[in-house]
């Protein structure tokens, strides 16, 4: 197996942290950007958006979707379950992460694409649009602090990808000045406890 | 069991043709809007985010996010597989999921609410988005139909998930005037295939 790999990417980043989380340790290939190796045929067929992360396995067969990477990844070594371990735990955590990443992660990535000036030229840019993500990001995190309390994960009682989600989802609202205020508490006590782990740091 | 429906909603719609596809008939309580249901504390109870559909099983618990209901509904009733039999073909079909909504039926779903007037003063209206979501639309349609060549179902061998998500993007885009163009061939083959199921009615 093999990674195609964006240091930068929010969602490359949730598959190094929940390959972390397994303990696998798996080759990385970081895509440069400048090269423009990922509009070229090869890595098209890899993946037709021309986007990172991509799972390469032996056989030369690509997934691509952090999401569908990680499900594989979690049949193919289960230890530590990181998506569930019954149907409704799972269907919880799906849920949940699923949440994480339509509710808080995407409106700051697209917060970040149509507001910060490294995008210009490459996406179509709508500034208006800007103001609407942070609101829904922060109106996200309004609840996502009711539904933390009494609880030290978000989707279950064990850390799970829905966790994984979330920490990316925090770490891209950073780079657009959207962060959990002071008096949300739960939130605050749940980032100390998932950036602890030492797969925060991959 | 019992789902809470709206039925003009897409995200709904690939519930109730994903039950239809499993053979399953399940007691459905449509909400009305107008009455404001959604957003009493007993449905918030149901699903924090006050929409729908949501999945209430026997013991009262319940399941949000279309994707993981289809994943519990999965589990429990396994035949016909709609979401696939290998960890690779699951992995697939969930990365044909994501691209269908992410990339064909959210920016669908955007310009709809970004345009059309029966959101002003319900969400926040950002008119210079909708041509952003129809070019975005629009592209997606662009390399569904190269994907598709030789093809007769978009993730796998078999109709899927995947497929029941795009059919409800298409739907979407339907109500937006952005259609697949009469000579993206493949598509249309395709369109023509899966709305001749039965379950397309659902």
């Amino acid at each position: 197996m093999k990674l195609y790999d964006l240091p930068a990417s929010p969602n490359a980043r949730r598959v190094r942290i929940f390959l972390a989380e397994k303990g696998l340790e798996i080759p990385k290939e970081e895509v440069d950007l400048s090269s423009g190796y990922h509009h070229t045929p090869e890595y098209l067929s890899k993946n037709i958006l021309g986007r990172m992360p991509v799972l390469e396995l032996a056989d030369g067969s690509t997934i691509s979707e952090s999401q569908a990477i990680c499900r594989y990844l979690e049949e193919i070594y289960p230890e530590p379950p990181l998506m569930g371990q019954t149907p409704l735990e799972r269907a919880h955590i799906e849920m949940w992460n699923r949440r994480m990443e339509l509710e808080l992660l995407i409106p700051l990535m697209h917060a970040f694409v149509h507001g910060h000036p490294m995008w210009k030229g490459i996406r179509d840019q709508v500034p208006d649009y800007v103001p609407v993500c942070e609101k829904h990001a922060s109106r996200s995190l309004g609840w996502l602090e009711t539904a933390l309390e009494g609880r030290e994960y978000i989707a279950a009682p064990v850390y799970s990808v829905a966790d994984i989600t979330a920490q990316c989802a925090i770490l891209m609202g950073k780079a657009v000045g959207v962060r959990p205020t002071e008096d949300q508490e739960n939130i605050n006590a749940w980032w100390a406890r998932v950036t602890s782990r030492p797969s925060a740091r991959a």
